[in-house]
């Protein structure tokens, strides 16, 4: 019995050995010059404007992943479609802040056991540097779980996690409760290794089981409206070998949208129009086709987890 | 001083003895006759464009009340309009239900506090008839407390009271809730003599002091579409002396209110574009002058609450 469970854990350590060697488009079965992109709409269910800009950028097919705020007013809205498409790729955003003015939302636990979480009113905190720098990773770790069983209970099976504005990764013990919350669920996290360099907390944190793709790309306030497309095009133009996810923000330009983030012209209603309009676009579908660039999902990724 | 208490409390009793003779109309200062008449928004901070229509209407000058949903997501924004306007008359609109299924909400208090009110999901109740069947009372009035709480430290300063769907006038043990609540926040609740027959739970809970106005009017389902001025302006010609309270729901017929109300064509994002045409109209306008209706306040009612 000794010798067999040797051989397996050498066996183990082994196959490790020589994952590790592959890269993740390898892992994947794709070659290692492969250009996989992962289009990912955040922020389902905030508000119904965004809902309704996803489905319909999800029905072209260009779009082809997103994820969801369980706290959000329009949660059931688009756990409806989750329902009604089992084979969409939706993940969670997990949600620790409600950042517009006028419309806010709070936890899905019990207020007094996420008190860290709160601010005076009771809602999440507007920032994520607020939210991060007062939470409990205790309270944290509580509230994310109960936002994946509250997307469960509503029959959403998550294809992958991350996070609202980052928030959970703004330090490294939040980080650690992202990834062992993670662990738990055996779900992948949007997680990439160029981020070893810019936070030095997240090599140390991930495990060699974990998961992570290569690069995160998105635009940014600095990017003026009239070079949207461009922007885009560009980059995918010089897209590299590996796993990319191109992380978009897709709405309406309407009044509900306009109200929500009235006094917040980043990621604003504009904003959320003009990603829609590049996404669903024959210009990105050609740029796809012409620098063979291939959509991949976090469905396929989650199947490397064991 | 057992003489001067006694002198005192009979000359309380002789006032309220006056006082009861007197019709309510005649407690504000009109004639007997004088037909006096509250326009009330209901609803206000569940939506923006429920929140967007009945700020335009209220502009006008012809709708002239309103009463806020505190648990709902556009609260925030109507909060900001009552800081900028003191002198609006606004209330809260107790809630206890959640009653789209697209979109959400759920209590302001910690939800372990407050299962009784609760869905499976952590909302609302979807209908006043299961809200009050299952919720425990003192845990009602720990919510509506927290709601009138949450609305003060916004800065909003209730004018009066009320219940959205009415959860709160379903059963006595409620109704008595309410007007316990309201007596210690001297506010007066919507409260019409016309019910005291339709209910007798209701003339059972009012004690001498609490305030009511005499009938409540309101649009319902089996008027069509094309009769909705009709309806109104007819109820308008035929209104009896007194204090009437015209209840009405005010949004756009847009995208985000079609999808709120998508399943529920009552009190949907048609009818509320419907009241506030005719709220907003001339013809209201010309029917207010033409039948000597003279608009109040719930804040004028308020000072009669000692």
């Amino acid at each position: 019995m000794l010798v067999v469970a040797l051989v397996a854990l050498l066996t183990g350590v082994e196959v490790r050995g020589q994952e590790a060697t592959k890269t993740i488009a390898e892992r994947l079965g794709y070659s290692r010059d492969a250009k996989l992109l992962i289009v990912h709409a955040d922020d389902l269910g905030m508000a119904h404007s965004v809902n309704a800009a996803t489905m319909k950028a999800l029905e072209t097919g260009l779009v082809n992943s997103g994820s969801i705020m369980v706290p959000c007013p329009w949660l059931s809205e688009i756990a409806t479609y989750a329902r009604a498409n089992p084979k969409a790729d939706l993940g969670l955003h997990l949600t620790l802040t409600s950042e517009w003015t006028s419309f806010r939302w709070g936890p899905v636990s019990s207020r007094d056991r996420v008190s860290s979480l709160l601010d005076k009113d009771g809602y999440f905190k507007l920032t994520e540097t607020d939210a991060a720098a007062q939470a409990d990773p205790k309270q944290v770790e509580m509230e994310i779980m109960a936002q994946i069983e509250r997307a469960r209970a509503l029959g959403i099976q998550p294809t992958h996690l991350d996070s609202h504005m980052g928030t959970l990764y703004q330090n490294k013990e939040l980080f650690e409760t992202l990834l062992r919350v993670a662990r738990s669920q055996k779900l992948p996290v949007r997680v990439a290794k160029t981020w070893f360099t810019q936070a030095d907390f997240v090599a140390s944190v991930l495990k060699p089981n974990d998961v992570y793709i290569d690069r995160v790309l998105d635009i940014n306030p600095s990017v003026a409206p009239q070079d949207w497309a461009k922007f885009y095009s560009d980059e995918l133009k010089k897209l590299e070998p590996g796993v990319t996810e191109v992380v978009i923000h897709l709405a309406y330009d309407d009044a509900e949208m306009r109200a929500a983030t009235s006094d917040h012209p980043n990621w604003g209603a504009a904003w959320r129009q003009r990603d829609f309009e590049f996404f669903t676009s024959d210009a990105f579908r050609k740029v796809l086709q012409e620098n063979n660039i291939k959509l991949i999902t976090w469905r396929e990724i989650g199947k490397l987890i064991k």
